[in-house]
């Protein structure tokens, strides 16, 4: 069947979340938004590109900090309301410059900070 | 630095998104959404526990389907704002009864199933 971006059930904001994981790793890296035009531009450039909310704009990532999200396979749940990214991600995921945004674990009662930031 | 639900940045409706990784294989299992309340119970029961959105009601993953999920880790992202369940799952975390919920991937323009439903 071909894929039709508008088949997805976008929320009522017309957005629905994306999990980039780490082909090769496994790594869980971030989790952001889409909107359908993001979807059609992720799939279309092969850059993963998101809808950021806060500005109101597309998010080609790494476009300003060269940390570019190549896609290598997009994927969608059963209900059609998540996607997942397969991604090469060049150097640190996450705005505070480590590797993946999900640094922080929560252990015996604790926040625990688990991964350091990435010296380029 | 002591971990408080409460500190979690959920949306309108009160809910954060969670991501449900197998924290043996690193497989993303599913998203689905918790509210302070499941988040409290996730960590004081090690059983995962979603707010289902369409019920309104706490959602203990396997109640009623025997496939548990028990927490392995839970970490959370640098906006504070998703979760990662690092789980140990039991059987299929799909209700199509497939290991993950995103056995659909799209290649070259096509959806293409990438996973069967597991038998018992």
């Amino acid at each position: 069947m071909p894929f039709d971006p508008g088949s997805l059930k976008y929320d009522a904001a017309g957005l629905i979340p994306c999990v980039a994981q780490d082909a090769v790793s496994g790594e869980v890296l971030m989790l952001a938004w889409m909107n359908e035009g993001a979807v059609r531009r992720t799939l279309e450039t092969g850059k993963v590109t998101y809808w950021s909310r806060s500005r109101g704009a597309f998010w080609v990532k790494g476009e300003s900090s060269g940390h570019h999200q190549r896609l290598v396979e997009l994927r969608l749940d059963c209900d059609r309301d998540c996607l997942l990214a397969l991604v090469r991600q060049e150097g640190p995921a996450c705005h505070t410059n480590r590797r993946s945004c999900f640094y922080t674990a929560v252990r015996e009662g604790e926040e625990v900070e688990i991964m350091a930031p990435v010296h380029a």
